[in-house]
């Protein structure tokens, strides 16, 4: 079955729901899930609504001049995206490459909807197995303290992404601080996994952090990238139990674990269109 | 904020949600949740909706009115409630009374939606505590085996909520198998708490079944009850961890806390008016 | 099955293991349970050993005059327990009852290994409960920002203590900071619940905090108290998944479960003799 | 820093953890890790020792001989290993790769510690990966209802596992039922996932009858294989919560991740000599 997906946030006032689902029903279309959320504290009202295409009538062009006048008239923010789209995704690695192995067989069986265009890292240990995939490697010069190698690496990805049409970057355990200038111009979203529970054991060495003090339970924590350094609007979180018994070693052990599964879920529900960022918040419809 | 809920269920159609959302726009609703479940395999459209009742125009009574015809021509069953109903639940509880002290503590607190009308036992055990919160006691006659002691005990209840207006029947660890005369004649859905995670482990001493097995998890689950024992539509389920350390008293322990959970955001949802049964299964709006 | 319970550590060295149950087996203890955690990071061995009391040879007396002496030439800290031990716990309330309710039901049917010698609160609200439960009651007059008030209720506190012979005190949500003083007199550990996943959201109003930051879960956290607020070690801790549709209300209700349930298992662990504390961490032997 | 590891059974007497520590006292050892669980109403003993090698005065061999006499005046059953072992174990897979896949990452990168010898499939979706890790492939004709193909490709499994010396087999799900000749003829244990909380949902297609039970939370079970199909004793359980959302395809999705999650730690487990089968039932020391 193929799908239409609108996501919308516009001020909260009577007949949202109303207004929009009318609006579909008049050019056929079938509602095959609706979610609206209502955030009274912050006025803001949030919409998804996923429905068939077969009968309905309009394509994304008669879509967009027949909606924009309803949307402007509700001071609404919306995109549409379609069950069948397969966007392209920019993947950033270092060394370890858990994540990477589980996003490109996840990619791999379609799992989840979207091409990955690239790999980039600054370590080489990935690529033979990007390879294997058939998938472009792009070396980075990147290293800790160079800034001028840090600039030429964002130029490259920038440079890539910009060449096949990347929608979304995800950096899978990318040990480097993107720059402003980076997000400020790469105008796709950045997904990132910090490996703690945040905000507890923001920055450096988390697992070592979570081990001194002795706590009983580590997370994982997928965001998206804003300047602010482990900051962002937070997708999703997950915990795993660690004991007395668990040396450092055990709790990276474990955290691998969380970090594939946290992160390839965010990058489900962005890439299924179900994440609104809401200032420092998302909205998620599961 | 004070709220009307529209829950609902009607073979798929195209139009349903733009139909009653519309409805609701003409009366001056303002939503505060919409969800909306299409079954695609059930080919039924799920719903509920929730708003204001400030600047809402209708009441219950015209309520009724004026929307049965558009329920009617969508072939729609539906029920309304109020945030502020307070529905009296009857309570039936065996020996052990952990999941009865956690109801009574809830409701105390008014963290469940609803008043118990009363509580009645075939173990006195529980009296005292019930006594303490004022609460009616019923004493039952039932025991194994007796199918006399069995009519009469389920006759004092069906009187004493006939009486008092009960909707709901919790059974907390009710240990005795309801007839079908009294599923029949008590109008009112029943909710049940299995200890265990059904399927697995039907019947009695689910613990035990467990134990001898040599599982690593054991589970409960709360369900409606239905003449076929343990196979009614579940509501909830929830597991905890066991290992080869924990003998059948700390798996009966343990169970105790997933039972009190279970149960409660059961009896939760369904006062929320979160779910609807259909079939065998659950349409749960969290 | 009575049984008897060493709990030690010491410097790791070799034969640790092997002289203590070697001493054991000479006056004909049976073991039940034997637990090393040998910390090679802290050079500390630590070792929980429950033997049963039949046709064990010594006394609690007996036991000290002969072990002391091996003790001593390893260097090791120890204490000794029986499990028919019935240990008295003070219980510190303010005004949510929610744990104290939880663990009153827990100590009444003998669940948790112990009594309650008293409950004192600085809000009469839970004084009916524990009145019904037939547990003595003290009314203390601590309120935010009164130094005289606190330390008045501190020392009804302590002797209160004295006087019963309490060897635990819990803070079942006291929202109230202990001071130093009362830490170094009261001579018994003391074990609060803090509503938020530590180290995340210390301080006043967790749940606010975590609402604000957008998290995904929320947690709380059971701990020794120590004087520095909120850094004591962590006995235990567990999390709820919330959503953006979770409002502050939402998060302390699913946060109170979380609270009784991790506030009574640290109860139960630190009364069955599972729990050492070494530096800022804790041991804790399920 | 290497280690022995000493896994062991016996009939509950005196003074068996006190002799067995003892006598590696006498040898040197200095213990990491000491577990002991005894199962009262089984009454028997089970045990596992971690010793550091360094300082140790006994080899494999010399370890035997002076251990077997004081292991057969006990009754015991016992087996030693090291740290520094890497036993080979033999991979069975159908269609479904991402087992395999999860597999050989971790093996690749020493989280689990053994070596492939090789991957036998009855479908050759996933040889290009194993090609990839430069594992032999082994090509298996076996297909439902081919009693005559399933003889020959347990032969051919047979004939590879004795020639590289496998000690465990994996089914990372492998769709076809082994033999009694089989399993029998083995010798080295079998490890198998089943995409069900077992003892729920036996048999085929458990998803599907997860969903049309309407249940809340699937699982899945990681198990030795005995010749009773789905009933041998289970190592490790996984849950995931699922809801009236989830369709059999979304059920199947959350299923990957925890077979895959749940059949790595019980093999890790396995390898790293953390499990006791006992009749049928485990002891899992973790």
């Amino acid at each position: 079955m193929k799908t239409a997906i609108l996501l919308s946030s516009c001020p909260d006032a009577k007949g949202v729901v109303a207004r929009v689902t009318g609006f579909l029903h008049t050019y056929g279309a079938n509602l095959v899930h609706a979610d609206h959320h209502a955030d009274l504290a912050e006025k803001t009202s949030f919409l998804r609504l996923e429905w068939e295409l077969e009968g309905f009538s309009l394509d994304a062009e008669s879509f967009k001049a027949a909606f924009s006048p309803i949307a402007t008239s509700m001071g609404m923010d919306w995109s549409l995206r379609f069950s069948s789209d397969r966007p392209k995704i920019g993947i950033l690695v270092s060394k370890q490459d858990h994540c990477l192995v589980d996003l490109l067989h996840r990619f791999s069986i379609s799992e989840l909807p979207g091409g990955v265009a690239f790999v980039a890292g600054n370590h080489r240990d990935a690529k033979p197995l990007v390879d294997h995939y058939g998938i472009p490697w792009i070396d980075l010069p990147a290293k800790a303290g160079d800034d001028q190698a840090k600039a030429l690496s964002e130029s490259a990805v920038l440079e890539k992404a910009s060449e096949t049409g990347v929608e979304l970057f995800v950096l899978a355990r990318y040990m480097q601080v993107l720059s402003g200038r980076f997000l400020s111009q790469s105008r796709a979203p950045v997904i990132n996994i910090h490996h703690s529970f945040l905000p507890a054991f923001k920055g450096g060495r988390p697992y070592h952090q979570a081990w001194e003090r002795g706590v009983k339970i580590v997370g994982a924590t997928a965001h998206y990238v804003t300047e602010d350094l482990d900051e962002g609007p937070i997708i999703g979180q997950d915990v795993v139990r660690i004991s007395h018994r668990d040396t450092v070693d055990d709790i990276v052990r474990k955290g691998r674990d969380l970090e594939k599964m946290v992160l390839s879920r965010a990058v489900r529900l962005h890439l299924s269109h179900r994440v609104i960022r809401h200032r420092n918040r998302t909205i998620v419809f599961e």
